[in-house]
């Protein structure tokens, strides 16, 4: 489901002990991903890309897991968002990416 | 033409004075945006989202000028980047990418 | 009101354009804010702290205005939040908020 | 006390070695924690708020467990924290934060 | 004098208002900047390398005139930095700094 | 050779599988460390600083070991260039810095 996406052990916690939490990031994934425009795998690389950009090794891995899980993304389209990232945040988030999505790949 | 995407007053200088650095940005330019299997429209709104989540200014302007100019990319495919923002990267970020698509397609 | 804090007028847009982006926005800054063990105020210092580490111009003058006039925050309390910017993240962050702040209180 | 806060293992070499570069970090700290107006545990929720904004792993769970032993925080109160932590800065750095506080307490 | 370089108008309030502040700040610039194997014109090439790496248009423009005028760096020398910024940390920071060192040398 | 420089496990497989993305960084690497007025071992010595006011774990630590390795960077020249680091982004990259330089030459 499309509410579970960046939900991991720390959001079951938020579900039983703040649920007023809980729901308003419910409601926040649902404006985000319920795009007008855009399809909804387009945005999930969107995501993946922003992670990536900013060195966040947990997140970027969640998000390459559900691209490819969820959306069957492939190894090239995930490197292709990956050379945006090379060129807008320079190497060492680009080779960190790298590593992380062959490990997940291999 | 796709090599002068993000060049922008400094890149002149670059291209005149230091014409190996400018090499250098042409091929990583190149190598950026050839992309496999993403279109180069996609990967354009992907540099867009990093520029915003960053919260830089002047370089998510260009990215929305270069996206809507070069790639008849709407509103809402441009809010449809910022939604992504705002789950990824929370509300500055995001309330200063709408102002700055609004003060550009208004 | 609370709902209005981040508001801008990018945000104004939103409303007319996006509403389901706004509600959602509306929903997570009423779970931010309706904190159960912190009051509002500490909470909006919180904020104002977070954005001044993050060097961001608009948005820490945003935050101190309106601890400032909400709140009424003194300039030595926001001053013992830029103590911390200071120790965690370095003299750039610093010197830009104080001279906003000297900006917003002479 | 309050010059240990942010020291472990990397500021015990400090002080041996670069003793001056020791000496002024703890009168850093001392600056940035004698508040005149706001109290200690205040500016040091703020510290975790500034590092868990930054999703900075170590930081932030020291921060926290300081939080906690030195000042009696109860997971209410960091977790009011980390709302304005979501708020201002998304998904990613709070999720992380709410894995790592449930850590600590369970 | 070394320690007035990141000292602009700021901290002239900071002295007067918050001489405890100002004082460590003092200290933090000595420790900082009293090196023990790289001269002080290097440590001031690796304050400006970090301020562009950070996109920080301000606080980079200072370091820029400050190496200019005290150090009498060459605008090659400054390149040379950014060279490593458009490796480390992508094309936004690099061109940005660009323009901002013709600006000033121009 | 300078070509390796930034090149861990994630590059063997770019090179193997995206070759046009692995060429465009070896030109991007010889730009960057090509300087015309900075020697080799200073702008190495700005990359480690980059990497470490970032916070960034792995990329900091490998600039810190190719700083040794290759350029008999010693523990002073190392600290020298973390004393800037503590300065403009405070206390925890700074940490988490020596944290990592002493377990690299203890």
């Amino acid at each position: 489901m499309k509410e579970d996406v960046f939900y991991g052990k720390g959001m079951a916690h938020v579900k039983k002990d703040y649920p007023d939490i809980y729901d308003s990031v419910v409601e926040l994934n649902k404006a985000a991903y319920t795009g007008k425009a855009l399809d909804y795998k387009t945005q999930k690389l969107i995501a993946l890309a922003i992670t990536a950009a900013n060195s966040d090794d947990r997140a970027m891995k969640k998000q390459m897991m559900s691209a490819m899980r969820e959306f069957d993304a492939t190894r090239d389209e995930i490197v292709d968002v990956l050379r945006v990232v090379l060129l807008t945040s320079g190497m060492p988030p680009f080779t960190k990416a790298m590593r992380i999505l062959y490990e997940l790949t291999e």
